[in-house]
């Protein structure tokens, strides 16, 4: 009955339904990033030898949609970047398509495999949760990458807060 | 009954444990980065007319442990960055005592409390798992930027998967 309880509790902490909007809130913020960069500043600018933005919006998408089909299917996703033609209308594109893939897959994800142990594109060991944790802190650590082009191009970067 | 099923099995979605846990790991990684400094860049270097590390750290400094201590005590906590007198030392001095603050107050947090509404440091409104996760999402955003400051002086910043 203890038992019972403190894991009725637990439920508290965070639910599914609150992860993915942790999620999803973050990716708004990545697009109005993506928004924010000069067409050609966006394939261009880099700062310390470091990817452009483009290429790190590139791994992004590599990441979040194969990802989270691979947790949902089992089925080990092969991490490829694609090419979207040097335009960021593409990428915008390929952006709010993975939202729909995101938000199609992580409902099925089943509550009791959230800790499973799994291996992500067949290399990054861990759990279902901290897999899905990786994916959107990896996302949130470029995106400040981001804010610093943004910056060093003299334009104001959105409203970290309001996301 | 059903909605007691529920409720227990979305216990599994994330513990407190874990959310410490998760916390203290990305905390990690920021004082390795702090450490991968030099000396004098630390506060002095920055790009496009952003704060410096040292700026960026002594916010975090300031939101961390207020922030922890602000949810369990109830008591609106004062925004305030602290001077630590210019020495990378007595920064990673203040970051190991905000660390013990979080492991001694963390673990206060009642698990039916996470959900309820606050307004951290007078101002900021959530609850106090959006609140966290605040605090840590803003951390995971500076020390990205402090990435590209490292990669900018040529130095080669710790490995972002092994937190």
């Amino acid at each position: 009955m203890e038992n019972s309880k403190t894991q009725t509790q637990q439920a508290t902490v965070m639910t599914p339904k609150e992860l993915l909007n942790h999620w999803q809130g973050h990716r708004g913020l990545t697009r109005r990033t993506i928004e924010a960069f000069p067409e050609k500043e966006f394939f261009t600018h880099s700062i310390g030898g470091m990817r452009t933005y483009a290429k790190l919006i590139q791994e992004m998408l590599a990441i979040a949609g194969p990802g989270i089909k691979e947790i949902v299917d089992g089925k080990t996703a092969k991490f490829e970047e694609f090419d979207y033609q040097n335009k960021k209308e593409n990428y915008l594109k390929a952006w709010d398509e993975t939202t729909e893939v995101i938000n199609e897959y992580f409902p099925k994800i089943k509550l009791e495999d959230f800790h499973k142990s799994i291996k992500t594109f067949g290399q990054y060991e861990g759990t279902v949760l901290s897999s899905i944790f990786y994916f959107i802190d990896n996302e949130i650590h470029h995106r400040g990458q981001g804010y610093v082009y943004l910056r060093s191009l003299n334009i104001e970067p959105p409203y970290f807060w309001e996301h």
